[in-house]
């Protein structure tokens, strides 16, 4: 079996790099600081379902995303917070959210997670953010 | 520095055990199948606070709860899904949500934050559930 994007996860996002065990996608919405990690093996639904040496590299991939993504949002809105998710709810695939998060955005103190519309990013600047992200990843 | 649970804890929830890292500890919300994790040391903010095998702990602890967690939940309504959260925008204390989800729930397929009201558990089914979770965890 080989990895493949669910097809809802293609559609709200734009690819940023691999890594080596996730791939980073920007979630194409520009009222968040928003990165998406999923990790590249076929079947993944629970994060138990990954053994303990590959559940210690996600989480530092999740550590190192964190700590870059504060430093990019505060250029684009400012962090007062990390939020880290798995949920899949809607997309069984696992991934895992993490966003920026800052006192003055639109959800705050609420989730991101269904609140209210997306807003995507202009073409140009979702391609200026993902070459900054590349930059920093 | 000692280990305090943020107040807004110790309002929303019932102590079941300490493991070796996380206290562990029921929302009292009966809508729910809902423990949260709360590593026991003081002044943690975000999972990078932790060092590396700390973290590798937590991600050890975060298994095993949703594992036995999906047990319970499956004589409590049912679970299709673990959600897996760290987000802290309104209590800064590090803590983990791990929440059983079934396409039943009061809020599926949205997030169970912010979601409606909350449904206190009564006193004697708290109790019951608290010493049924101790059995398992």
């Amino acid at each position: 079996m080989t990895f493949t994007l669910h097809p809802r996860l293609v559609a709200d996002t734009e690819p940023i790099t691999d890594w080596p065990l996730s791939r980073l996608l920007l979630m194409n919405d520009r009222r968040f600081a928003w990165i998406i990690l999923v990790p590249r093996r076929a079947d993944l639904f629970d994060m138990t379902d990954l053994d303990q040496a590959t559940r210690l590299t996600l989480m530092d991939e999740i550590g190192r995303v964190s700590g870059n993504l504060k430093q990019w949002a505060k250029s684009h809105g400012g962090c007062d917070r990390i939020n880290v998710a798995a949920i899949g709810n809607m997309v069984p695939q696992l991934h895992i959210h993490v966003v920026a998060r800052h006192r003055a955005d639109a959800a705050w103190p609420g989730v991101v997670w269904g609140a209210g519309q997306t807003l995507p990013y202009g073409a140009a600047e979702l391609q200026q953010a993902v070459s900054e992200l590349r930059e920093i990843l």
